[in-house]
């Protein structure tokens, strides 16, 4: 039950280092794993903290091995922190069944029905316990922290940013679910961890969340045309541009044409990304 | 037993093109896969071919998902090609049994002695079927062809460009396998592809290859001190220097400290590889 951080493997990147680690986690009951980029920088001093939340069937390993994001990390300074996307092994029947529900499909909410919320207390790990496990164990500026994510870890990400606009300095996101209480993945995993009453879903949906709370900074969205998820109606980037602009949240939604759902679009986009977060970490 | 390229998949990246192909290939009588980015520059004109071959267990498929060249590609207008490691579901008793044998482990020669010597056929195809199948289908510069590669493809990039100096105009390597007939991984795969005759060797191994042969242009190799399999003596690195040294041969060989042999390594210094190439690519 101790917060202690068990390494699993280092290697040198951009001449940071990338490392996997995995704790057992009190909110989560269960062990998790994540990885983290320290970038040259942190040998000296204290650094902000960017956190990049996954999408459905992903690990803590995908945006580290796939996204490109290190050598920009290295150049402004700025520390990556990449969860997994679900608690795992805990026994919940048919936690493997499926693969957008269950493991590697936590969808960052905290679960308020069986058997889901006994260990799927996704919400409360990414936006608590693992901030203040990264605050303790690295050289970290607690008080610079922003957040990305793509599909559903881009709506992670920003539904984290949206409950706790003190919290996090900036957000944005890769082809986010960007209104999953009107959409076909929303509709499941919602319906599962959160239960059929769908007034209770309204506090997980982006686009219900902006017509409160608006951001100071600018929302970043890179959209793909050629995305067959965006295609299927799965994401609804408009559905979150018309709220955003009813709301007067300053928004920056980026269609790219010709881009699918792939980390082939995530690293053709990262750069402008980090660069984005990078004008609120490092002022 | 047609040329035809068949598609696979596409991805937009960097305003060019990832796509993967097969075909059937007449050096290896079976099925092969490959990978190419296209530059958005070969959208108007040719370019210059740079290939890529991958490690022990690859597909075409990492080098494309981890490295990060196409970004430097579609900045210097440079086509990518990156082919399987081995053929595949040849029927050949144990080619799966072994990670450093068979498939995933062609160590791009032409093998000799039975039962590899039907199908793995890696240096003619790499060589000779190949680039001719990329001339035919896609807009590129014959006459400017450059190859690099990583560990057993680091070795097999070597070898290409040695055995054709007037193919290649230059070469470069990540932890190449550099001096095979004198470390584990070479007397394994040697013995099974070429026989128990040590002196049929020579022509595929870098370092007795330089004694004969010397480039132009200035080889280039990437080393991580912290390489385990360097540790063991696997790539001998020194080897290779030493016969460049005393053959005149032009080499940068760079130590670099804390890296591994892991694409976190390639990542990191993909750049400078790119932009070797480019000298004699582009000029």
């Amino acid at each position: 039950m101790s917060n202690t951080l068990r390494p699993k493997s280092e290697y040198r990147c951009f001449d940071g280092t990338v490392a996997y680690y995995s704790h057992y986690s009190a909110s989560c009951d269960c062990e998790m794993s994540f990885a983290v980029y320290l970038p040259p920088q942190a040998q000296l001093k204290s650094v902000p903290i960017l956190y990049y939340l996954s999408g459905l069937t992903c690990t803590e390993e995908n945006f580290m091995t796939k996204a490109g994001a290190q050598q920009y990390a290295a150049e402004l300074g700025i520390m990556l922190v990449a969860p997994d996307t679900s608690p795992r092994n805990t026994g919940i029947p048919g936690e493997d069944e499926s693969w957008d529900l269950g493991s590697g499909a936590g969808f960052y909410v905290d679960a308020t029905v069986k058997p889901w919320q006994k260990h799927y207390q996704m919400y409360t790990y990414i936006t608590k316990e693992l901030p203040a496990l990264i605050i303790q164990n690295f050289p970290v500026q607690a008080d610079k922290q922003s957040i990305f994510g793509h599909s559903m870890g881009g709506h992670g990400a920003l539904i984290c940013a949206l409950k706790n606009p003190e919290q996090y300095l900036s957000v944005s996101a890769f082809a986010p679910i960007a209104a999953p209480i009107n959409c076909p993945w929303g509709d499941k995993l919602f319906t599962a961890y959160l239960g059929e009453d769908k007034s209770k879903w309204a506090e997980y949906d982006a686009t219900k969340l902006i017509e409160q709370t608006q951001l100071k900074s600018t929302i970043m969205i890179d959209q793909g045309t050629e995305d067959t998820f965006y295609q299927q109606k799965q994401l609804l980037p408009e559905n979150f541009a018309t709220a955003s602009k009813k709301a007067n949240q300053k928004l920056n939604l980026r269609w790219q044409t010709g881009y699918d759902h792939s980390y082939f679009m995530i690293s053709s986009f990262i750069k402008d990304h980090m660069e984005h977060h990078s004008i609120y970490l490092n002022n």
